[in-house]
């Protein structure tokens, strides 16, 4: 049996809220006990992970006094320093105090709005000290559940000033942060502003600083609105903006699962890694940051299932990997590729200096296209399908286990 | 009771393809027999309709010789002169013939591309004839169904140089088009490319004419995808880019229903409504296009039915157009709107001449902000709500019927 | 304007831990104080509700001493003697403590399910003394999110075996109590057992004592699994198993919103209510229990919105009451669903003493059937859904305001 | 590489409608040639299957002669003769004629119906006579749009007296059929009647001859319902009503995908195929019926893109077969089932003899119950899933190759 046991040099991360979740829900009480910042850190690393995420809240409980925020600092650095984790990531929670419940940025109280970014101020100089180099904003609460309580041109201008306002106090620092929006459709708003890829795509068009502004999908956010993930981060790559990913699992439009990464849709998981890794058939990049998992255990485990979880999200992600690689190195697959001209599309519809004068011109384009034989042919995909699945299950390899 | 009969100064209009339906569809044949488009054009002139949309197919059958075609094109003018009728869209049919199975700009066999922009530049010409201001590019069949098949980014390329070379050909022309993209998450495709509002935005971005091209949201396809229509039109005014509008009804993730206006989600088809007709609460601009329907006809009805639900759609509209207005007008509306704070979001988060350096000062804003009360208050959305609602049914008004 | 001031001839009720929920959700904490029951009693007697219904943690916090059980029972019983107010329904919370991470009656640890009996039963001798009539089983936690670690048949057996000796219990006590399951298909669990209307009533019939069960559907819950909540109770009344209703709002397939009632599919909360008070077109027996909501107030608001939403459930209800009232006293209708044939429905496909034998030798069924009628004829639904909408939108009216 | 070549032992069946099917849909024209009766099967069974279905109208093109007619069936008989396959299942189309626009046993239309259960009766005549066990009842038009036109309790009223009779035609007839109904929720109807496997089989409980009825549920119409296909057609093995299966892939709620078996959601094919063959980890029944695939090619492929899909329904099955049965056989995983007390759920909650009375006097149960044990324990789920998701992965194996 081949051997997936992660190591630093696959650049797994997690979020300190993922193996830090008590499992209290909106339907039950805490099932676990508080997790130390501290152990966390020594447990990832020993399972493999290379980094640590956080909110500024899961880091240092709000309320803590100026000697607390100091002293619990100084012991993750420690933490870090032992264990050689570093902090690929951070970002804030303007969602879990009552402070937030309209939302932080584009709350409808001007105050809360002035507060939060005042917020995310403290925690970007926390941050940039433990050395993150993406900061990302998640505004699960920037939304609304009535429609006529939100003006959402307004809601995209506040949105708007707050992340040029903070781009400018990062740069203005010498941070060298870079910023990533994360997506989601709803939950817990009714609708929440910038609800998938594309629409955080769209806005970062509009920002002052969107050189340095790009995304954080995660897998279970596009899926719960319908969305391929895969295509959704290949359009962010395309785009030049993919610059954090959050790996996890979902079954499709309901509430907000974060199970383990593959425990949900499978196939776009080996997908999703394939692209990551692989880039293209026809080339292109990949993407190289850190492989964040932001899950949360199942409410019915114990720290012993909570860590089994943990190291679930990276062997799965290891053994897709090898399955990836192994259906790209496949002669068959290859071939297969080829019949069904994956990689013809990146060939341009216009010739070398054509335009569409030429295209008028040419006849053999319209007035005399073979129709029939287009119509008529076969595009090989259902091949290209049951290969990729061989591959995903190990039934075919075409590499050395 | 009021009256709300159509009439052309409410710029009503539908797709040839919608009253033309014949009902046919995966599971069953036709149940209608064929509406010529002459026809279509007197009767929807009749209900106060102001305008007809096409595809190419919709109005030239597929294989017609040139004479046919002349012959086609000179009734559906003399139809348009005798009711003053207008083309104010029309769009190009890249799905139903068996060459788009793989899609037209972006279908894995190069030639084919090559004839989906032929065809697509053939009836540009016959719509700038007609007069049309908008030309739609709905890509139904560009999307795939096997992750591993369809190399997406460059799809988004080929997709970019169709569309670059379209713009490019319609300002030569000097046609005076505007570019308008349809997306639409999945159905007939697995997942399709440009799936939602946010996606098209942020492809527009990217191409060489980006000033003239936009978007036509359908109400529909956004609620697949469970996004809030009212929120992505919101985000498509704040962008600019609200080119055109297809309006209809549909519950939720599912087939794509393509019912009436309004006979899905009612409570947001008032919101929609409110936004396109009476802007922002705070002000705003509004969209001034027609009002176009894209719906299906229930497949068990009859021509009666037909035309009974082509007038509902209109006599809908002009309903919630008059709910909103009296929403708008009431005194307690007003005050309610004032108590949520629904304007104040139009105040910038930073005050006049305010930088973060003059924020991280102000210690009202963090350090001695008041917290229990910003966490203590109530929003009043639930009296917006109720108040929504009330005007809606019809139960409050605040206008004269 | 029509008066829709809620009375208790009305017979609305509501949970206590709906108004009483304090806002707590997954992503936050709350945001409103705890409501004490007896302030909840007062206050919504006064908003004209007639009852109240309870968890038994809801009523008396867990961990409560015997006198202190007592002293809230005592006080509880008083406020409904001065008020006037009804308890129609109580239940269990199965759910919210830990040890019932994995589910109550089918937990995988036995000792588990034997305690969740005896928390049953304990509430169950409360609730009778409280004179209520229906006992609610919601099984929230009776699922999994691991298809390989549930062994369903074993959990049906269970959830029967659980249900069969509390009604024995019942019975044998003498309390008259009615058992109402409420399905759910997901969330807190990824799948939940008893998924939708249909699984519960199908799970009744195995039951020792079947006919002292039905359900309690609840709106959200059946549209979360895309399920036409109207179709869902209209089979419940079919099987005679309506014994009680949650009503609700719900945007589709999505996390568990519990909106007000009306406000997520509003055209379908005026079915469920033309259902419910004025039966089948045909005929046929209606709803008479109470008219219970079982929603939650949004979040933003503070406890004047939360009034603000329960009154706005009632008269919402009384505003589609009336509605649907003039939907059915209009003559336009009444010859529309006439020309429809909704009545003809309830006339047997077979004639008085007709067998399939007769049905074999009638040629006018299938030989000389006129087919063509059939499939040309329309059937005039596009009419009664225009119709149905402008007595919904007051928009036209057959009775007097 | 392990060998998952299918054979007549593994009792595979295809519909002819599947591999036939022209590719045809809402937006567009068949992609493929009509495919004839005599050569699926021979080609079918040349891959390796055992069995065919077939709808009357897919064998016999509706308006054929009777002289056609007898010809047609002739020719099937001798194919299924000359190859051995067999005919386990047979249904009706009553849905692709536009007489049942409207449904066939719970049309509007009186005469519609009586129509309806004619053509059922005629084409059980021929699947008796072609040797059919199982008797299919898919009611793709039972259903509505307009709540308000349909009279659900009527509709189920005449859903069974068609089966009613049906039943007794096929019992006084001898031909030992058992009937199976296929739920699904919607599309073609918005809303179908009998939509889930649960109100499938509640209706089930309501018929003359129920013992003879059972239900055939398909994996893509749960999942369109956001329902879990294993813990429902656990729910039907547990009634006994698990007549016959029909397996496909689908990516939750949206339009009936009807993709390859596993192509969909591969997590739930895997515990679909071990509960099929494996039966409960406590043991209990398994299912023995014919493996029935009804799917949709592709519309991009021709017919090597049909035989290749058609393949891979089987091919990984029989690896999902394989991968169940190691699953069960390692010794790991038996310990993980054990931790989880997986087993533990099929013994009762009361004790041999022991009733209500004797649980209250139990104080171990409740009042002394150590309920913080209860409360941190793990449940161990999170290590089943990885082992299940390792041996479907084949990453972990317990058997030989």
């Amino acid at each position: 049996m081949p051997d997936y046991t992660p190591s630093r040099e696959d650049k797994f991360s997690f979020g300190l809220w993922t193996v830090g979740w008590q499992a209290r829900d909106l339907f039950g009480e805490a099932t676990r006990p508080v997790l130390a910042a501290v152990e966390a850190v020594h447990k990832l690393a020993e399972l493999g992970a290379y980094g640590i995420t956080f909110h500024d809240d899961d880091l240092i409980p709000p309320g803590s006094s100026r000697t607390e925020r100091a002293r619990i600092i100084d012991e993750f650095k420690q933490a870090l320093k032992e264990t050689g984790m570093v902090v690929p990531m951070a970002t804030t929670n303007l969602f879990g105090d009552p402070v937030f419940k309209d939302g932080g940025f584009t709350s409808n109280d001007r105050s809360v709005r002035r507060y939060a970014i005042r917020k995310v101020m403290r925690n970007i100089d926390l941050s940039a000290e433990l050395g993150a180099e993406v900061y990302v904003f998640w505004g699960g609460r920037e939304g609304s559940e009535v429609d006529v309580a939100k003006d959402v041109r307004s809601a995209l201008d506040r949105y708007r000033e707050a992340l040029d306002t903070l781009a400018q106090y990062s740069i203005d620092q010498g941070y060298g942060l870079r910023f990533a929006i994360e997506p989601k459709p709803n939950e817990p708003r009714g609708d929440i502003l910038l609800p998938s890829i594309g629409h955080a795509l769209a806005f970062i068009n509009e920002l002052e600083h969107a050189d340095m502004v790009g995304i954080n999908p995660e897998t279970g956010h596009e899926q719960m609105a319908s969305l391929n993930y895969t295509h959704g981060i290949a359009q962010a790559l395309w785009a030049g903006k993919l610059f954090h990913i959050d790996l996890n699992g979902q079954k499709g439009p309901r509430y907000d699962q974060d199970f383990v990464f593959g425990y949900g849709d499978l196939l776009q998981a080996f997908s999703t890694v394939d692209l990551l890794e692989n880039g293209a058939p026809g080339g292109g990049p990949t993407y190289d940051g850190d492989r964040h998992f932001d899950y949360k255990p199942l409410r019915t485990e114990n720290m012993d299932g909570v860590w089994e979880s943990a190291l679930a999200n990276m062997t799965l992600y290891l053994a897709l990997r090898d399955r990836a690689r192994s259906f790209r190195a496949d002669p068959e697959v290859q071939e297969a590729l080829e019949a069904a001209r994956v990689a013809e599309l990146g060939r341009p519809t216009l010739g070398e200096g054509e335009g569409y004068h030429e295209l008028l011109a040419d006849k053999s384009a319209f007035e005399d296209f073979d129709i029939d034989r287009a119509r008529d042919q076969g595009y090989g995909f259902a091949r290209l399908q049951r290969l990729a699945l061989e591959h995903l299950l190990g039934v075919r390899s075409a590499i050395e286990p």
